[in-house]
């Protein structure tokens, strides 16, 4: 191994790529692997956008995918030379959260970037190498190296294609379900995928990006409105039998977006949320009374989902890796931000 | 029919039986129902107290069940002198959202003792006779005359014992669930009752009352937590696997219940609310979002639960009327108020 390269971010719009030290193996149970392509995530942003303000420079990614360097003396399921697939959070796999489902909860939950339950640091995403704690648990392998057609497709399960089939989940998306995709960034359009792939027969994109409706459309959206407000619900209301949809996917995470679910659902659907709330909206209770809309999702435990993901992405039945419409090399970290910021791309891919 | 005698509300604390207008058929859809035994409900308790101003004298009451006296020409699933449940709500129990199940949004929606759609007054159910309207689509019909056992049982399915059962199916209790109860009224008490025959393993009543907590057990509890507030959350954390709950039916409609609600749940968890939002506490996104708990339920579709509870408690396998501790001649209706309001009674019946 070389001395490596890691993003690092030291304030609003200040991400760098900078050498940082070697990552090693510190517990059994942890693995080293060299990243073959990482991304920016939306919620990245917020630290890049100075929402949540960055106090000290800090490793910053939290999607990755790729070889396996080396492994601790505990880890049985991976090996050097396996690819793999590390979803945004750190996860035991074993314990009684990770077997109900919910990763995002695990009893050693840990995040990239921040420092795990003994304060010790985790690398992150964007860099060349990662020691990864509970390599175990962690990591999925693929059957074999993907190509570079597929790579974008496994990348995205690492975050968005995952967070988007929890929003699908979590609204019980179903066969001939109706459903509404509030959102049109990266995990919006994967929702669209994991609706139709879950056997929605109506899937609406809601989206006021030419660009955005048109990827929407090809991962199967039947409609497309790009009205917001009372009059994005009133169109919804029009398409879907007057009455609105069965499941909603919310994607975006305001007060704004999570009130244009509510209201896009039909008495007794179901809202499904994956967007990281941003500033705390709170959920109108007297609405949901009225209209039995119910409310379910949060952080989304891609972890879980992975396996049955990756068959469908290594079949190519699915396609999600689309939705990266930048790829840049790690050192032009900084324009992989900027571009997103801008909305000048959707996702950026990091190839190291 | 004679000159008929229906309960109406005139202000806080004053509740009484005067001599209104006899019910006749107005639609060819309305049937008159002569009242057999109704009740009081948690709810009207809100009007009683003045939570919910009373503007002006009016009818009141939600819950009974009768023999048909006259049908309109247009009726056709019930008949004069068939036994009937009326549930708390109005419906045509054909439209959409009927068809959906969500009975309490149907299009033709109407609440006892308020205006309909037209803006013609429906009568109200602590009454001797009641005009029904949508006879077809809000009555369900026994298969006989209920025995005077029975009776309490099968008024519980006008409301409280289907309003129990929702939380039980918003929370999707199964087969292995854990499940906590918030609320030790009638409808807590009957969703103790529901999640035990949709087959959950431990059903934790949350009651201070020991009365209420013995009914609780003999409904099937597998325990009792008398503490309250972050003391009840531990103590129900301690009995379910040191993680909480995977359902809980919130019954009450109070912040602190919610609050206490989602507190109890296990990460990924679903609390499945019935209580009606008493001054419109939010709901908490963050929170929900990272621990994926999830909320469902509202007002309450009871007439389509109707059938196979009706079955249950048709064949004893359900008793949910023992929640009713106090029976009155509907003459004494002012006296069923008081009791409920002074918590002397969990719930109050009364026999015109």
């Amino acid at each position: 191994m070389q001395v490596m390269r890691a993003t690092v971010i030291h304030g609003p719009h200040d991400v760098r790529l900078e050498t940082v030290p070697d990552p090693v193996i510190q517990r059994p149970t942890d693995a080293v692997v060299r990243v073959v392509a990482a991304c920016v995530c939306g919620s990245d942003l917020w630290s890049y956008r100075g929402v949540r303000p960055t106090t000290e420079p800090g490793r910053i990614g939290h999607e990755f995918v790729g070889v396996v360097e080396e492994v601790g003396a505990d880890v049985r399921s991976v090996r050097p030379g396996q690819f793999v697939i590390a979803p945004f959070s750190i996860a035991d796999n074993t314990c009684v959260h990770c077997r109900h489902g919910v990763h995002t909860s695990c009893e050693q939950l840990a995040w990239w970037g921040s420092p795990d339950h003994d304060g010790v640091p985790s690398d992150a995403g964007q860099g060349e190498y990662v020691r990864v704690p509970l390599a175990d648990g962690t990591l999925v392998a693929t059957p074999e190296q993907p190509s570079s057609e597929l790579l974008p497709h496994v990348l995205s399960l690492s975050d968005v294609m995952g967070t988007g089939h929890h929003a699908a989940r979590a609204a019980q998306v179903g066969p001939g379900s109706t459903v509404v995709v509030v959102g049109d960034g990266a995990v919006g359009l994967c929702a669209v995928i994991a609706a139709r792939r879950l056997g929605a027969e109506r899937v609406v994109a809601m989206s006021r990006h030419a660009d955005r409706q048109a990827l929407a459309q090809r991962f199967g959206a039947t409609d497309v409105v790009a009205e917001r407000g009372p009059d994005g619900v009133a169109r919804v209301r029009d398409l879907l039998d007057g009455i609105g949809a069965d499941c909603v996917l919310e994607c975006v995470g305001t007060k704004e977006s999570m009130q244009q679910a509510l209201d896009s659902a039909r008495p007794g659907g179901r809202v499904g949320f994956v967007g990281v709330p941003a500033g705390g909206p709170e959920l109108p209770v007297q609405q949901m009374f009225s209209t039995n809309v119910s409310v379910a999702g949060g952080v989304a435990p891609v972890r879980g989902y992975i396996p049955e993901l990756l068959e469908d992405v290594w079949s190519g039945a699915i396609q999600p890796g689309l939705v990266f419409d930048l790829v840049l090399p790690l050192a032009e970290v900084a324009e992989a931000y900027a571009a997103m910021d801008e909305r000048r791309a959707i996702k950026s891919m990091l190839l190291p």
